[in-house]
């Protein structure tokens, strides 16, 4: 195991607090807990968004926290849910008097934790609801898009959900941009190598020096199909196939693309990819209005990408494009 | 070779054209040749700045062109110096009448063909001077501190002197703000694994599977010995005593600090990094006014981290925080 850490009991916290050291600007551990961050300047007189997950996935989840972004964020230990506790944390401290709507990805434990926090407060007489972003096209089919699994395309949810919010609007009107946002996003991946838990210390999966994973999900869960690397091109045009059939979209219609990568993909790779995605949407007339290419949701060092397509509309497109800051969003 | 390609031969440019695809707002080829990117909109009545280097470690050379950066940039194959003739469309391209500072790595290569193509449009009443980065404290000794390589800390030097240019200064004023901020600069990483050339297909070093090389070169350049991977907190420890024995620092200075990954080394351990070195700066009382903490000049896929500190004083701070313009820069 080839890592730059200290312990790996102390690997979740030490880089928190690296990260609170680094943008002290930014982020600031919540009063309550250090497994809650917050915003520094905390708003005030708006929505608050809350997410939370498990930890190697940085810049996920906690990195988003931000001015039109999220207001907190609970976290897990590596690949593992938040607790109740600390999502309920996470909440109060979102909690400005206009409802907090929480933004998590679909995974059993993150549901089921989240769900019992926004229980217990809505005892309190908090207005809690939530978001369970399912953006996988490999993970389940179109019939049962709500077992889908969450990925990138998070993202979009944080940034568009979080420009509205920032506006002053309602809990409604939030959740309406925020559940759209969910609507309009598919995402699909490849994986080339695991990744190593530091309290494990072994791979997450094992595969072959020749081999990839179509639709792997960023823990390593079971993907499509497993075969021979194929070339940039072929790859891309599989996931593109895959992802133009899951959504429904005309010449004409505006799109914006995230390439992700899983961590150890290099921007040339990613970029590769982006060539070859643009030039298929041109063909199609699609438009792609924003690109993101970078390293968004990640699993520690694993190798691999994914493509997320955002459908567009105009007023999604001002609040992805209205001003966030963060030192991960620009 | 587990990459995202398609053909070695075409893994620049296939890169660049999905670079240039994916940001058209901020990117665009040059006229004269497809090796040399500009800015979208030219900029006027500006020093230029240009840059240039081999591929390989995007963002650097290429994604840092944009408003409060660099003009245009050459783009040499892959560890490999641009050549001479697209060095000198890169400066034609940068030309706005007011000269044109070029900013570049000290490697022979590069400083041969920058130094080419600068007499050659010198000849052309083209004024053209360059800025050769040497912050790489672990490849000369402070004696010789001009045979230094050039690493991460060149991103200062585009920023500040960038910054510097956009607000319509003179070439006297950029030059010496970029020569203050050169020496200003020290950086020292460590490198865990090789990375894989596309078109050699073969890793640039061997290294063994428990083994570090402290302050090897991002091109795999011996560094200054190699041993037993350290816990992050001794390899931190050891970069932060070589930068802070190099720069002249006393307890109330302010720096800004890069902590930059070869490319698969990730955040989370960045962050444990950042943790340890800010700790030693606050006991040293030295304070850290900005940071950035991310992928900014990798080697592909190489596993392995760089700490750079920018000593700052009020007039570099102001440059370091003015806006730019850039997918890859906060």
């Amino acid at each position: 195991m080839k890592k730059i850490i200290n312990n790996a009991d102390n690997f979740v916290m030490e880089s928190i607090e690296g990260l609170v050291l680094s943008y002290p600007e930014t982020y600031k551990f919540s009063n309550i807990t250090k497994k809650v961050l917050t915003r520094t300047n905390k708003a005030s007189n708006k929505v608050g968004l809350v997410s939370g997950g498990g930890s190697g996935h940085l810049p996920l989840f906690t990195g988003y926290i931000g001015e039109g972004l999220l207001d907190s964020c609970a976290i897990g230990n590596v690949f593992a849910s938040p607790s109740v506790d600390d999502i309920s944390s996470a909440i109060k401290e979102a909690n400005l008097g206009k409802g907090v709507l929480c933004i998590y990805g679909n995974y059993g434990g993150d549901v089921m934790n989240f769900d019992m926090a926004s229980e217990m407060l809505e005892m309190e007489n908090i207005k809690v609801e939530s978001i369970v972003v399912a953006d996988d096209v490999a993970s389940a089919s179109k019939e049962e898009k709500e077992k889908r699994r969450g990925v990138t395309g998070i993202l979009y949810v944080f940034k568009i959900a979080g420009a509205m919010a920032e506006t002053g609007a309602d809990f409604d009107e939030v959740k309406r941009i925020a559940i759209k946002t969910n609507q309009n996003i598919r995402t699909m991946g490849i994986a080339l190598t695991p990744t190593i838990l530091p309290q494990a210390g072994k791979p997450t999966f094992e595969i072959d020096n020749d081999e990839m994973e179509i639709g792997m999900g960023i823990h390593g869960e079971p993907g499509i199909r497993r075969g021979k690397l194929k070339s940039a091109d072929e790859i891309t045009q599989e996931l593109s196939d895959k992802i133009l059939d899951d959504i429904n979209l005309s010449s004409g219609d505006e799109v914006s693309v995230l390439i992700n990568s899983l961590g150890a993909t290099p921007h040339e790779e990613l970029f590769i990819t982006a060539n070859k995605f643009n030039n298929i949407l041109k063909e199609k007339g699609i438009i792609n209005k924003k690109s993101y290419v970078g390293r968004y949701a990640t699993s520690m060092e694993m190798a691999g990408m994914s493509i997320t397509i955002l459908k567009l509309d105009s007023e999604l497109e001002k609040l992805l494009l209205d001003r966030a800051n963060c030192p991960f969003w620009f």
